[in-house]
Formats: structure tokens, C-alpha cells, sequence
């Protein structure tokens, strides 16, 4: 599949088969992550990979109810990636502070999209969610307070992915989003 | 080629042949980026691709001289693509501010990261560049103050890429940055 038939089949997925996904696959979409560029080669992240029923079942209830009840979805996935973003190198922490951004989140951005366009080459269906529990997922996983949670990443085999069916993308125009000079 | 070679091959260029890159090949890298998922669909993404070489002289001088000399090697490229983060929609915005993060910078990554894997699919190579003179950039090609320049992307065929050659790259192993729960 070339590069750009990947982008365009990959789609959110909210619906999950009760199917175990084997680990082999997951690996491949960790190395991918793992081989992603960053600023100053930083490299600031960490996945933890919940694949373990209980644990699982517990992180899904505990994570996306209450006020963040509409990624409940996520409950029916087989597996819950947690993705810890770590610090960067002092020199991108430093070039960011003085072009006023953080870098890490860029870089968080890279390393979960190769995560994901590899688990759509596995055959498997992912959604990114940035709205979940923090500090629940925190206190069930052990993760000290301070580090940070921006992203979990639902990953199963597709009952039904968003827009099925659909040949386009909901977004805008290639003349609103580009010009030559 | 699949998604994994295609990771494993890509690798920042800095050194480029003065050769032209025709237009249908940037078109396809910008369609990659165009269909990137974001927080609630934000698209928060602008790209003024600048291959006129009067203008690209211009620009390569500017924005990477004096304090920002270390990637002067951009100048040579034969086109300079000039990333704009807009504003992401509100409910991301809101979203983010509860969560403590920027969504777009997230949103960012993403859709660069499709931009330059496209590129290497077209036979193109690149560098992610985040240390310029943003103010000399929005001065030449006249953006808004206000607006927002995190990253410009060298682009062209290769003389070089870093560690040519190499069969690995410069990473942290697979058991640095992953555990199963």
C-alpha cells in the first residue's frame, strides 16, 4: 500500500471486536514510534501497553467515566496505550522556551501518528484521545504525579470505523490549506 | 515499500542537489498532510511553500543567518515550505487548557510528519527546522505578525542525508520506552 492510500484508509475507530490482538503487532507500531525524529533527537516519550483484561477493563472504567464519559467507547478496545511524554533534551527546552513552544508536544504528535499509520498496515483500528481521567489512570498504573499523560490510544480489530464507507475525508480543501510564493 | 521501510528510510537531509522539484510531487506531500487527523478536526495548519528561487534566495538568507546560522545548509534547498499553525477550533482549545497542553502543537507533528514521509515516498529528502529568524520570515513573505511560524521544511534531492549508509539510527532501545501491563 503506497503512503498516501495508508493516510487515506486509516479512520478513527470507535467501535472494537472482543478479538486479542497479538503482540507481535504491537511491536511493529512501537518500533515505528520508536524510530520517529524529534527535536534535538529527544525522544520524549513512553508507552505503556495495557493488554492485561483486568487491568485493562479497570483503566477503561476508571479513565473514561464521569465528565469523560464520551470516550467511553474506549472501554471496548482490547488494548489501552498509555503515552507518557517525557522531557526533552535542555537544548530543545531551551530553543523552544525562546520560540515560545514546547517542542515534546510536536514531537508527541510524530511518534503516536507512526504508532498509529503502522497498527492501519497491521490490520488494526485506532483512535487518538486526548480527553480522559488523568489522575485516575495515574493511581491504577502507579505513575507518579508528575509525569504526563496527554494521550491514550484505543487500538483493537474495527466492528465499524467513523465514516465507513465514505471515499472523503471531512476536511478542508487543498486551496485553503496551501499557496506557492 | 511498506510504512516501516518507508520509517526506517527516511532520514533529515542537509545537503541538496540544485535540482527542481516539480509541483505534482509537493501537491501529493501537501494532500498527505491535508487528510492528518487533529483534536475535533482542527486542521489547524497553513503551508506557503516558497520554490520561486528569487524569493527562496531571500528567504534561506534571512531566516538562517546571524543567530540562527547552524542550519544555514537550508538555504541551498530548492524549496523552503513555511508551516503556519492556526488557532484549532474551540472545544480542542478549551480542551487543552483543562488537560494543561496545546493541541495544535500535537496537530502539527502529525500533519508535517505526513507531509515529509510523503516526500520520501516521492524520491524527495527533508529537514524538520525549528531554529530561524521567524520575524525576517513574516517580514519577507508579508504574514501577519500575530501569526504563528514553528517549523519550516527544507525539501529537495538529496547530495546527502545524515548518516548515510547507516543501518541504525541514533534511538533508545525498544526497552527504554515501552512496558506491557
Amino acid at each position: 500500500m503506497s503512503f498516501l492510500d495508508l493516510v487515506k484508509k486509516r479512520k478513527s475507530c470507535r467501535k472494537y471486536l472482543p478479538k486479542e490482538v497479538p503482540r507481535d503487532k504491537i511491536e511493529r507500531c512501537l518500533e515505528a514510534a520508536r524510530l520517529a525524529p524529534s527535536a534535538c533527537n529527544s525522544q520524549p516519550w513512553y508507552f505503556i501497553v495495557v493488554d492485561n483484561p483486568e487491568i485493562k477493563a479497570q483503566l477503561g472504567k476508571e479513565a473514561f467515566s464521569g465528565a469523560y464519559n464520551m470516550n467511553s467507547f474506549a472501554k471496548e478496545a482490547p488494548v489501552l496505550v498509555v503515552f507518557i511524554r517525557e522531557m526533552s533534551k535542555y537544548a530543545a527546552i531551551a530553543g523552544g522556551f525562546i520560540r515560545g513552544l514546547q517542542y515534546s508536544l510536536v514531537d508527541e504528535g510524530i511518534a503516536i501518528e507512526h504508532f498509529i499509520l503502522q497498527a492501519e498496515e497491521e490490520g488494526l483500528s485506532s483512535c487518538w484521545l486526548g480527553w480522559f481521567n488523568e489522575k485516575s489512570v495515574k493511581k491504577i498504573l502507579k505513575i507518579p504525579r508528575k509525569r504526563k499523560i496527554d494521550t491514550i490510544i484505543s487500538l483493537g480489530y474495527a466492528r465499524d470505523v467513523d465514516g465507513q464507507g465514505e471515499l472523503q475525508k471531512n476536511r478542508k480543501t487543498i486551496e485553503q490549506i496551501r499557496e506557492y510564493r
